[in-house]
């Protein structure tokens, strides 16, 4: 059973769309307003799927979007009755999975969160391939860094210092990388 | 003035729709049935949105909205009765930028393809990163084996080769990975 984190930021009563959404099959935790600490109800919460009402999304709505996107990524839909597309634009950076403008229709929920999670399921796996990029570049300047230092400590080549911590991290048991971080500290330590 | 590529893989009539996205303000070319060749339409009508009016995307449909999205990516909206979550992960990981489960209601389509070129731009901007980060380490790969190379050519060490590269690369004004690259081919050259 999928556990929703209702928001309502709206004049509105939030019973309707509760009912429909527990009437759905969800189980539905609701909170109004958006006074809330966002990050630290999803920690508490841990919902599978945040929904958001909201006339129209707040610069501070906007900013624990980001925050909790950053920290506690989850799929969050965004029911508005804004228009702008400036809005919309920042609301899908944000991380926002699906903005919808106009109305909730209870018979729509269910496809509605499904792309929603979808959506965020692919933007995850996309960022995490970018995430695992960056660390490889890392990684990569660490290796080199720490073959150059070694170079210099055993005064051999390139292709030698290469060798020799292949050969370290292979007899360890250890990742190249942990074996450079081991070159560099002891480097920073020998001064 | 947007330009949408309407296809229509239905059996219904396309007429209400494409008088719907005429009468809101788009330019809509229109195809009947998904026996086209998308990729060879889009090359040829060069739309700012596809939207596909689909009871179900087949197999094929997706296919061509795989090599659309490789070749020639555009916002893809998809108007469908598919509700099963399989399809609709599989749709938005082939590149659909909205994926609508039932009914195209006129006044909701203006917000409906903004959000889609929202998501579309927030997405290629992600892909470009993720492009950026493929080409410097493939760059970095590149630039080690061309400075390993002209160690052994010029008889140096790594500190050696490497400025001797990038005072290449200044004087010539070229950037480094084009110097990398003479270096290779060169060595290659002389066996």
């Amino acid at each position: 059973m999928l556990r929703i984190l209702l928001i309502n930021d709206t004049a509105k009563k939030v019973g309707r769309l509760k009912a429909a959404l527990t009437e759905a099959g969800f189980e539905v935790i609701d909170e109004s307003g958006l006074t809330i600490d966002l990050p630290e109800r999803v920690e508490t919460v841990r919902p599978d799927v945040i929904l958001i009402d909201t006339e129209s999304p707040s610069r501070d709505v906007m900013e624990q979007v980001v925050l909790v996107s950053r920290d506690q990524p989850r799929p969050i839909v965004m029911f508005t009755d804004e228009h702008d597309p400036g809005v919309m634009r920042q609301a899908i950076k944000s991380g926002v999975s699906a903005y919808i403008v106009e109305g909730i229709h209870a018979q729509r929920l269910q496809p509605i969160l499904d792309v929603a999670m979808a959506r965020f399921e692919s933007d995850q796996a996309l960022r995490a391939q970018l995430h695992a990029r960056d660390q490889q570049l890392a990684e990569r300047k660490r290796i080199e860094l720490a073959k150059g230092l070694l170079m210099k400590m055993k005064d051999c080549n390139e292709e030698e210092a290469y060798t020799l911590m292949r050969r370290q991290a292979m007899s360890r048991q250890q990742k190249l990388i942990q074996v450079a971080e081991q070159i560099i500290a002891m480097s920073e330590l020998l001064g």
